[in-house]
């Protein structure tokens, strides 16, 4: 090889990011004390103590990496770099409340893994052209008041305001919860002044106002590790339809009457939950469908149970796909209903649209992920992400990195540190690959 | 058709027995006020002051029969009318204790149709042979202690001893309870001395010390109503035999875990539930079997159910169907946690041995029944009675009353007040022809 040649390529050739896996980990390891349990891992549910006491230390790891800290009306944390030009935000991040008994990688990766790639460009001395907010959303687990996405949602502008008016066990609304964190609730829906301000400012992220938004994040199942891949190219968040299901038969004395002349409910319901799966298993694809739970009563040994209530859940990315199962099962289960002489009365109870992956910034992720030498996997998302909110607004790519043994939302939730550093080093690429693109 | 062979057949023809429909009703209507719910039937659990309060009414109707009243110290009330000779007693009664919510038929109608009987017999002047008792067993619903049967299981010598120690939700044992009616638990398991004593007696019956035992009882079923017939004489009291099974697979997240990948505990119990519903119809017969609920844990929406605790039942009066239905059960069972990759353990909970009608009571039953002019049905018992604890030591004998409806343990639980009286006179028959019988 001719020096010239060797000198063009190293030219051509980006410089390795200069993530620091030790240091990562460290704050990593520092924000799992937030909310820690005796047993492992972590409840740190959103407005606990160990919440606010988490938020308080990213705060000041935002800041002593020189971002620019403010809180929305929402809580949702934003530290933010400005860039060379006048440009819509580069945003990336993503949440560090937890679930109860949860685990210490869901969302801090992404959340602390965006400070680091921070850090990391702060070394390198790259300045961008676009400004660029690290972000750390709230309530994204949902488990405070109910609903997830709190934080992205209203961002989107999603937020209902009758949501802010929920109580929870304690009576305290998400209002009283906002009030309490110094902000104004009456402020999180208005609407955009076309520009975000810098304290206090209204949650509502005006369309055009985001360029990308990237989120790495562990993949919450088991594929990379199985497939022996560095990191995952999500296509999409899946849509989720979900039911509320209710088999009513008759409760009768179960010695005494006859098999034929049952109404057994729970018979019923077992036979939906497996046409379920056999609907959803006959088409090709990577959709699933589950029914979680049966609440039987009376629920005695010696009683027929006359009255079932399930759940049905179906996801995929595509709800062309879900339509058609669900018209399936729901055509099946008036069959069943005939059979058993038990009525099955299902409600609709959500609908999540599909939120999928700007066909650009994926391409950007697998090209990061490729040039710094990691295997790449397309895959779909089967759980739920911020993503999902401000794809409504923005384009959307994310970057998933191996869960160990596929476990999450426990306290077993691990991946390897190498493979969250990896998961950085790949933001840091694409962030720096995007701005570049005109 | 000449007079003579008139006055023979008016002189074979028994007297029509003085059952008083009425007298018997209001007893019952009486009765039904200790323990009466607001919103209908009745709550009168065994040892509650409800079922003391009733008791008290009922030995007071026995006395007013001019029965000799003694109380067993398993509690049980015994009403005895000496016979003509010494023989081994004819035994009839049935319970007063309800379950929570329950009627006012399952028990009384047997326990009040038996001192009608007395009343009736006191009114014809007829004397038997036998002598007669009177029995109204203590705690056989088994609400209290949660053990079904406790004094008809202590006169048939089957009370274990810790039984009497187990306590209840107020920290009293069952001894504690039988004190408080002063009487002696320690005496309730003693042997034999070959003879009852009237007053604090023990309350084992010794075998041979009773020629016949007859309970007249509700059907808590109903086929008497639908092939309108108004007497049933009972085959046998059907045997169970129960199991408590877990099925163990693995939760996790409902999104992220693929079809092919899960070990959904809900959805192998759910094809245990079809397969035992299966196996038990795939057999001629009456046999019954039975899922009555599914503990699903974690029993989230979201959660793929990791294990699911669920019951199963099988009732006939043939044990050797129950053994070779439930020997397919289990065979299949091992067959689905192969192909769902989900361990099920299903441990044995109870046996409770069939008890079969004596064929001589049985043929009492019918020709009485007959001779009143009433169409009887042979059927199995379906429920448990006090009858099956005396088919240890002694001969038995049920005589069925039609269920409105078939509704039992409800406050919906009713009878024809013809049907009882009905009722009443075959018991009174069935004694008298058994009385005869050298």
């Amino acid at each position: 090889m001719s020096l010239l040649l060797f000198l063009t390529l190293l030219l051509q050739a980006p410089a390795k990011p200069p993530i620091q896996r030790d240091r990562l980990r460290a704050t990593l390891e520092e924000l799992s004390k937030f909310g820690r349990n005796p047993e492992g891992g972590v409840s740190r549910i959103a407005f606990s103590d160990a919440d606010r006491a988490g938020r308080e230390y990213v705060i000041g790891l935002m800041r002593d990496a020189g971002l620019t800290v403010r809180v929305d009306n929402a809580a949702n944390i934003i530290g933010r770099r400005e860039g060379r030009e006048n440009l819509p935000v580069i945003l990336f991040g993503s949440h560090i409340d937890s679930v109860p008994h949860g685990g210490n990688f869901d969302g801090d990766v992404g959340s602390l893994g965006a400070i680091e790639v921070i850090r990391a460009m702060n070394a390198a001395g790259v300045r961008t052209r676009h400004p660029l907010e690290v972000v750390v959303w709230t309530n994204e687990e949902g488990h405070h008041f109910g609903k997830p996405l709190t934080g992205a949602r209203a961002a989107a502008g999603m937020l209902p305001a009758d949501e802010l008016n929920v109580k929870d066990e304690d009576g305290l609304t998400l209002a009283d919860w906002l009030r309490r964190y110094g902000l104004d609730p009456a402020r999180i829906s208005a609407e955009s002044r076309g520009e975000l301000r810098l304290d206090g400012a209204e949650a509502r992220r005006p369309p055009g106002s985001v360029a990308a938004y990237f989120e790495l994040h562990i993949e919450q199942g088991g594929r990379l590790e199985r497939e022996k891949k560095q990191i995952g190219v999500v296509e999409g968040i899946v849509g989720i339809r979900r039911w509320t299901c209710t088999a009513t038969g008759f409760a009768n004395h179960a010695g005494t009457t006859p098999m034929a002349e049952r109404h057994d409910a729970l018979l019923a319901a077992s036979r939906v939950a497996l046409l379920l799966r056999q609907e959803v298993r006959a088409d090709p694809g990577r959709q699933v469908g589950t029914v979680g739970y049966m609440h039987v009563e009376p629920g005695a040994r010696n009683i027929i149970p006359g009255r079932v209530e399930f759940p049905i859940e179906i996801r995929d990315l595509s709800m062309d796909t879900i339509k058609r199962i669900s018209t399936r099962v729901f055509d099946g289960i008036k069959k069943i209903e005939e059979e058993e002489g038990v009525k099955i009365d299902c409600q609709p109870l959500s609908e999540d649209p599909a939120a999928l992956a700007d066909t650009a910034l994926r391409r950007v992720i697998q090209e990061s992920a490729t040039e710094a030498g990691f295997s790449p996997l397309s895959l779909p998302s089967g759980a739920g992400h911020d993503a999902q909110a401000v794809a409504t607004y923005a384009p959307i790519g994310m970057i998933f990195v191996p869960s160990i043994g596929g476990i999450s939302h426990s306290p077993q939730e691990r991946s390897d540190w190498q493979d969250v550093a990896n998961g950085a080093e790949v933001l840091y690429r694409a962030i720096l690959k995007r701005d570049v693109i005109p």
